[in-house]
C-alpha cells in the first residue's frame, strides 16, 4: 500500500462533488484527514450523518494546515470563498475546484489567491442529475475525464503541486488531461452546457403545455421525453451560475443549433425529406464515433440499414 | 391457462416493433401462429434466425387467414401497403398498426381498407434506440401505455374487435388507452416528437463543431451529450416519417420551444440569472410529478433545496 497522496484536503461546499471527494479519497486513501464546509447548516447537518471527515465551523478552519483544497461551491461563489479563506490557506497548499466553467472560475480564484499558495483549475467531467450531500458515492469518478487548467507556471514547486493532484484524482479513479481555460469553456459549452439548457428549456415548454394535455404529458413521457427530464432535475442555483460565467460560448454554441434547428424546422414545413433523412442519418455517426471510443457501453450496430421505406 | 387471444396474426415489417410483437406473443402465448414479412431481403434473412413465426413471400401471402394485422413499418408507407393487401385481408379481420402518428396513419389506411375488416389504429409507447429484426424481445411491452384511436363505428362487431385488440396488447403486458388521433399526435408531438427533433439537432450541431474541437466533444461526451445521442441513434426512416406526417403539431410545438429558448438566451446575455432560477427550478417540478406517477424508478429528492450559494 502507498502512502496517501495528501495528509489532509479541505472541501467547501458539501453537495454531490464535494460528497464523493471525501468518499472517494476515503475509500481509495488518497488523503489522511478530510475536514468540510458549508454555508448551509441543513447541508452540514445531514453531512454530519453521511460524509465522511470532519465538518468545520468556518471555511477557513477547514482549509487551516490543509495540504489541498477543493472548492466545490456553485461557480458564482468562488471570489468570494477564495477571499474568505486566502488569510488561513497555508503556504504551498493546492487551491483546486470542480467547477463546470474555467475561465471565470480562474480569475476569480486567482484574484483572491494569495501568492505562494498553488492555484490549479480543475473539473471532473461527471454527475448525476442528484445532488446535495446525501447523493455523494466514491466510484464516481472511476474512468472520468478529469480537465486540469493549470497556470502557465514553469517552476519546479508548480508542477510537483500539479503532479501531485493529478496523482490524487488518478487515485479516485479519473483520467486526467490539462487544457487551457479557454478551450475547456468551448468543449464544455456543446458536451454539456448547450445539452442542460435544451433539456430546461424543453421541459419547461411542456411544463405550459401540461395544463392543456391534463396529465398526458406526464403519462406518455416515456416517448422520449422523461430523459430530458431527468437531465433536466440537476442543481438549479449551479446551472444558473454556469450559464452566467460561460456566457459567451454558450451564446456562440446556442446560435449555432438554433440556425440548424431553423433549418430543420423549414424542412418540415415543406416537405423535404431527403434533408432530414440527410441529417437524422448524420446523427447516428457520432453515436458510432462514441461508442467507438469506448464513452458508452452500449452495443448499437451502426452498420445496420434501415428495413423497411 | 387461457387461450390465445387470436389463432393467427401477421406483422409487416420486422424491425424493432415487429419483431417484439412476434416475440411477446410467443413469450405470452398471445397467438397460436405468427406470419411476417419485410420488403427488405437483408431483413427477412436476419428475422428467419431470430424471429418467432413463419416468413411469408409477400405481404398478401402473409396476410392471409389472419385475424389481426399489424403494419410495423414507416408510417409513410402505410397506404402503399394497405393497397397491396387489401384483396388479401379476411373478411372481419383486425387491421392495426404501430405508428406514432395516428391521423395520418388511420386516413392512409382506412382509403384503401376494404369494407368488413376492422381498421383500429394504434401506438405502443415504448421503444429502445435499436432498430432491426434482431433489436426485438418479449418484454419491451411490459408496463408500456399502447394508445388506440379507433373509428366512430358504434357497431358491435366493430367494439368485439376493439376489445378483442385491447385484450391482446394487454396480454403483452401493456395498459390501454384509447382517445382520438388528433389528441394523440399533439400529446406524441410534445412528449416524442420534439424531444427526438431537438436531439437529432443538437447532434448535428456537435457534429459540424467536431472537426473544430479535435474529437474533444466525443472524449467529454458523458457531460450531458452521451444522452442525447443515444435518442439521435434512433431509426431515420421511421422519423422523418414521423415529422412529415404529424407536421403540424410538430410545427406548433417546436414554435412554442423556440419561443421559451430565445427568452433563455435573453436572460443569459443580459445576466438574469433570478429568470434562469426560476425556469431551472420550475424543469424539476415535472420531473417530480412524472416520479410520483410511477412513470421512471428514479428516486430524487426535490424537497432539497440548493445547498450552498
Amino acid at each position: 500500500m502507498t502512502a496517501p497522496v495528501f495528509d489532509k484536503i479541505a472541501i467547501i461546499g458539501v453537495g454531490l462533488l464535494g460528497a464523493s471527494i471525501a468518499h472517494a479519497a476515503t475509500a481509495y486513501e488518497a488523503a489522511q484527514r478530510i475536514a468540510y464546509y458549508d454555508a448551509s447548516p441543513d447541508a452540514m447537518a445531514l453531512a454530519a450523518r453521511v460524509v465522511p471527515g470532519l465538518g468545520a465551523n468556518s471555511a477557513s478552519d477547514a482549509v487551516r494546515d490543509a495540504d489541498a483544497v477543493f472548492l466545490c461551491t456553485p461557480v458564482g461563489a468562488f471570489g468570494a470563498v477564495t477571499a474568505e479563506i486566502a488569510d488561513a490557506l497555508a503556504p504551498g497548499a493546492i487551491l483546486t475546484d470542480v467547477g463546470s466553467v474555467k475561465a471565470r472560475a480562474a480569475s476569480d480564484m486567482a484574484a483572491a489567491c494569495p501568492n505562494g499558495v498553488h492555484l490549479i483549475p480543475g473539473h471532473p467531467v461527471a454527475g448525476t442529475e442528484q445532488s446535495g450531500p446525501d447523493a455523494g458515492f466514491a466510484s464516481l469518478f472511476q474512468n472520468a475525464w478529469h480537465i486540469l487548467t493549470p497556470l502557465e507556471d514553469e517552476s519546479e514547486d508548480y508542477r510537483d503541486a500539479v503532479g501531485q493532484l493529478t496523482a490524487f484524482w488518478e487515485t479516485l479513479g479519473a483520467k486526467v488531461e490539462t487544457m487551457s481555460t479557454r478551450r475547456h469553456d468551448r468543449v464544455l459549452a456543446i458536451t454539456s452546457h448547450l445539452p442542460h439548457l435544451i433539456a430546461f428549456n424543453i421541459v419547461s415548454t411542456a411544463y405550459d403545455m401540461e395544463t392543456v394535455e391534463e396529465g398526458e404529458v406526464v403519462k406518455y413521457s416515456a416517448g422520449g421525453f422523461r430523459d430530458f427530464t431527468r437531465i433536466a432535475a440537476s442543481d438549479p442555483t449551479m446551472w444558473r451560475d454556469v450559464f452566467l460565467t460561460n456566457k459567451d460560448a454558450v451564446l456562440e454554441t446556442l446560435g449555432r443549433f438554433s440556425e440548424d434547428l431553423a433549418a430543420l424546422q423549414r424542412a418540415i414545413r415543406w416537405g423535404d425529406g431527403d434533408t432530414l433523412m440527410q441529417e437524422f442519418t448524420r446523427a447516428r455517426g457520432i453515436r458510432k464515433a462514441i461508442i467507438d471510443a469506448g464513452q458508452d457501453t452500449d452495443e448499437v450496430d451502426f452498420g445496420r440499414r434501415p428495413i423497411e421505406d
